[in-house]
């Protein structure tokens, strides 16, 4: 069964983030002075093969671990659902 | 009142994406042979003032049109939410 998956990475809070400060002052400059901060990070979509969405879950994570994120800087979050059909139970978005 | 956002920036779907590439090959380098596309794009997390959601909506929306992402090339869609509270009915997320 194939599932679609989205991997957000973000550089942990304690991290300095050079580039959220350019989109930070950038926005300003455009006249947006409502932004108050702005960070950024990195968006993963994959398309991965797996039996159920808990695998499908479990082998993302283990890509993150693995390859998609630095563990002395980075954060990440996963999302899982189901190609071409409706979110499995549980797990509605 | 203050505002939560994450903008995601992707490349539309004809165009090519080498980074994207590299990490599906990475992945399947390291065994992940369940891997089948890999597509990697930008996440900015914005922290806004606005008076309400819809003008927060509203000016995320023209940061993006304005700066944050390159029409050209790429897709973007947008979350706001109110922070420190709960959402604000209408907009469960």
């Amino acid at each position: 069964m194939r599932f679609s998956s989205e991997v957000v990475v973000t550089l942990r809070p304690s991290i300095n983030d050079p580039q959220g400060l350019v989109v930070h002052d950038g926005l300003r400059q455009l006249g947006f002075t409502g932004v108050r901060s702005a960070r950024v990070g990195k968006y993963i979509e994959l398309e991965v093969e797996a039996a159920d969405e808990a695998s499908a879950q479990a082998v993302v994570t283990q890509m993150c671990e693995k390859l998609l994120r630095n563990p002395v800087i980075e954060d990440y979050r996963i999302t899982v659902r189901p190609l071409g059909g409706a979110p499995s139970s549980g797990s509605p978005t």
